[in-house]
């Protein structure tokens, strides 16, 4: 499977990344600059001890990629979507892994965006032929990252196109210890988005860092 | 400890007294009905195959009780409450376990409460001396019940109170196999209501009945 990165070079692309390419997949890292993109290819080949990660610009990345993976900060996605709009394929799934989440008087808090998920927002501005399938919210972007870490959890994949959601199921497969959830519409991603927030929480009320979900009796 | 409920006779209210009883807690049903009340009451006991849970009016109950669990359907929480407004002890510790949803369209969906959670709604029905707790809103009332099932899971735990919270906690340890989280402020039960709505779905999805969360990392 050939999986992109739009916005590969921050923590959360950066784990998924190197899961990806260490289970077998080609992995593409996408950049405004191809030069940040092949800098941070190699950084990561560095880490993996092979050559599998390649890095190009946005728009070949998205040519070339049959899963994509938005990586960029919650208050990014809209623009980083809106800057590559044309340069879509019209079988590209684009993947949210985004979360707005704040700080206010000492506390993490959901940053309601009307009651609606950051999900909906981004699906609102792609173009009508690429679907958007919101996975990995819940599962913490530096445990990801720390690629000797079991991950142990589920990934909650939820999407309007059966299709799509297929397709990132499966590519949430190749990942050991992972098991991917069918979580139904994209409205889902309002509550897990909200479920993240209240990881994060335990994490700091438990003094931990990689609170994350596994469903029991399923 | 002893532990009253405030609608017992329903499939929630059993399983968890038949928990608690089992664990050595004195359990109390309440009811409108004594009568009722101590009908319930046997029928648990001929269950647990010792006379462990005693059933009586609801006055009665709320006055013996440490913690009480308002184990009604979501939509008779208000009612419930209000009906007892004059019979809570100052020190009670209520416990709502209650989740708002409905089908539509064949789907189930989460009942929106403006925005709050029917913790919240609840919480602002009660004398100013009762502490409200969320707790046991995503541990489906028939796994619940199924006493030789393990549960293996956790108990989310909410509320604006930490010494009404730790009760619950305390509470909670004292059934095998649950864990109790403190999961913050009362208004993360709407998260927590919403997370049950997703597990609902699930179930659904993957025919199943009992999915319930473990947070993997704590």
């Amino acid at each position: 499977m050939r999986v992109g990165f739009l916005g590969g070079t921050g923590i959360e692309g950066m784990g998924l990344a190197l899961r990806f390419a260490a289970a077998g997949a080609k992995v593409i890292l996408g950049s405004r600059s191809s030069e940040r993109a092949a800098r941070a290819a190699l950084d990561y080949n560095g880490i993996l001890g092979q050559p599998l990660i390649v890095g190009t610009t946005n728009k070949e990345m998205l040519s070339d990629s049959e899963v994509v993976f938005l990586t960029v900060p919650f208050d990014q996605a809209v623009i980083a979507v809106e800057a590559c709009r044309s340069d879509f394929s019209s079988n590209t799934v684009l993947v949210d892994v985004t979360v707005p989440m704040r700080f206010k008087d000492g506390q993490l808090e959901y940053l309601e965006q009307e009651g609606r998920s950051n999900a909906e927002r981004i699906a609102d501005h792609l173009p009508g032929a690429v679907d958007l399938v919101a996975a990995f919210k819940t599962v913490p972007a530096h445990i990801l990252a720390e690629t000797r870490q079991q991950l142990e959890c589920d990934v909650f994949v939820c999407g309007e196109s059966p299709g799509a959601k297929e397709r990132v199921i499966e590519a949430v497969s190749m990942i050991p210890s992972l098991r991917p959830l069918d979580a139904g519409p994209l409205r889902n991603a309002r509550i897990l988005e909200r479920m993240t927030v209240l990881a994060a929480q335990l994490n700091r009320r438990y003094k931990s860092k990689g609170a994350r979900y596994r469903i029991v009796g399923l």
